[in-house]
């Protein structure tokens, strides 16, 4: 395969992640559910906020964190999302770069500010999440780096962003492109109440062959093939798909390509700090072996250490060195 | 003594620290000096920001880091200092309210931005600090709650905030409000380059009787009498106080008052992360055992507590629940 100027491009929310600890208590007194992500408006944001601790600040958004994984394991990456011409938008745009990640979609003027999302980390790690999506919402199709996309072997592409209409109209248009081009397209359904919104969609995408490599968890797998038996989900899903990642937090990974099937325990022995970006890293981890093209089995590992260097601390960008830590853990 | 609104008011800048590793190499190669703070104008930071790595933010400024502590440890506390009307503005009065803390100085619409602190963190858990002041220091004379300044047992002064003339003037009215009611004024040296520059102002103060407590670490002693032994330095400036307390890093900390003396040793054993935030929260623990009369040696083991707490995480402000850390480890 000749070499393309970039391994992966994404296209996915810009935010930025306000993260606090919060006792379950307070998760349950503010009406949210616990592990969860929602999307809320400017008025509820403002409510939880004020009654959020003393935060901090770190860039976020899913198919960003994966490009903050990939890039530091190696991978020559772009990323397409709109952040506003605001600070924290600013923020967003010096971290991604600041991670070696090609990013130019221009920041957007005016209202509504850059997103954030809201992240009440219980004392057992557990996040739950809570997205103002700000400008992410508006990224035009003129954002669309057409070229760019032609010329990466991935396109990855983050279901939260599927919901509202531009962005969406960015990622049917991407696919197309990289369709023709004979790129690869990986897909992540993000979370279960987007497969209880758009799952006809997803479903579409599936069975039109539209997306080569799927990743998902186990709640999602159930919501995408309407059975909660594991194995029936991967049996019905696979066959559709060139490769399907399905995780299931501690009992490891499944990955399956054209009858051939690999499984990863997770990584033993993780002291779990918060659990946000978890999904996010594993993803990581599986595509920079993808495309160097590693085993499936090796892609896994690299997404297990991935992911458990991720719930080791605070936040859902990658702090060890990345590259060190998976010579370290797999040789 | 008849009890107070507050335990301690205090004037500070009204900052965002924004924190991220570094190799000493590049911050050789950008010209600061390692271990040291440096105000810059927007134009360096700038520069600055585009050499760093992917960070996070939190909330800090000297004085309100200080606040942060003492509030965590059931002090009665208000922050006087000023933000701009923006992101970073609207997230450090969110912070600061969240930790407990009275915060009633209005936003200032406009430009200069919300002051930031540009954290280059070593390796071995030494930070690099470059202060971009903004709106911080514009703090106006109106911004002075006199009532709460007479209300409050402990008025606490940065000397960070010494060097513009705005905020200078409502630290000279508020240490005259304070005198008038019989209070207590702390103030901190808060590093030497602001000896360099208004030692004059600082020596002028301590030998006029309008400080009653002065912390300073050793550099910064050394620069304020004019000698480089410490012991000497301790005997030169205690007789004008009612308490000095000396820190000096892993050395400990002395305090002297009224001829009584008091030492303690750091806390061993505490692996260092991030130093930034330690003498703000030595601070913290002394003054939470100052106003509620404790002796000298117990103010002291409490501020190498809090202080030791802060440099084994990211971050000026405490994490652990500081309250249950005393009892812990003072009983």
């Amino acid at each position: 395969m000749p070499d393309t100027r970039y391994d992966v491009i994404a296209i996915g929310n810009a935010i930025v992640d306000v993260m606090a600890p919060a006792e379950d208590a307070l998760i349950e007194q503010l009406g949210m559910v616990r592990g969860g992500m929602a999307l809320v408006d400017t008025e509820r944001a403002n409510v939880l906020y004020a009654a959020m601790g003393s935060g901090v600040e770190i860039s976020g958004g899913s198919a960003a964190n994966t490009l903050a994984g990939l890039s530091a394991l190696g991978a020559k990456c772009a990323f397409i999302g709109q952040v506003a011409d605001d600070q924290l938008g600013a923020i967003f745009a010096h971290d991604i770069r600041a991670g070696g990640i090609d990013y130019t979609t221009p920041p957007r003027p005016g209202q509504p500010p850059t997103g954030r999302c809201l992240i009440f980390v219980s004392p057992d790690g557990q996040r739950t999440m809570n997205t103002f999506l700000g400008a992410s919402h508006f990224l035009p199709l003129s954002a669309l780096d057409v070229e760019a996309v032609r010329d990466a072997r991935v396109l990855y592409l983050e279901g939260y962003m599927w919901d509202p209409p531009e962005p969406r109209e960015v990622m049917r248009r991407a696919i197309e492109v990289a369709r023709t081009a004979g790129r690869t397209v990986a897909f992540t359904t993000s979370e279960v109440f987007m497969i209880d919104l758009h799952g006809a969609d997803f479903r579409a995408l599936i069975d039109d062959g539209a997306i080569d490599i799927l990743f998902c968890n186990h709640h999602e797998l159930a919501a995408l093939t309407g059975t909660e038996d594991f194995e029936q989900g991967v049996a019905a899903l696979a066959p559709k798909l060139e490769i399907l990642v399905a995780t299931r937090s501690a009992d490891g990974a499944v990955a399956v390509s054209r009858g051939e099937r690999a499984e990863v325990p997770a990584v033993p022995g993780v002291t779990v700090v918060d659990t946000t970006g978890a999904g996010d890293l594993f993803a990581a981890g599986f595509l920079s072996g993808h495309v160097k093209g590693e085993s499936l089995t090796r892609c896994l590992q690299l997404g297990a250490v991935a992911a458990a260097e991720v719930i080791s601390h605070y936040g859902a960008r990658p702090e060890a060195d990345l590259q060190a830590l998976m010579a370290e853990q797999l040789g």
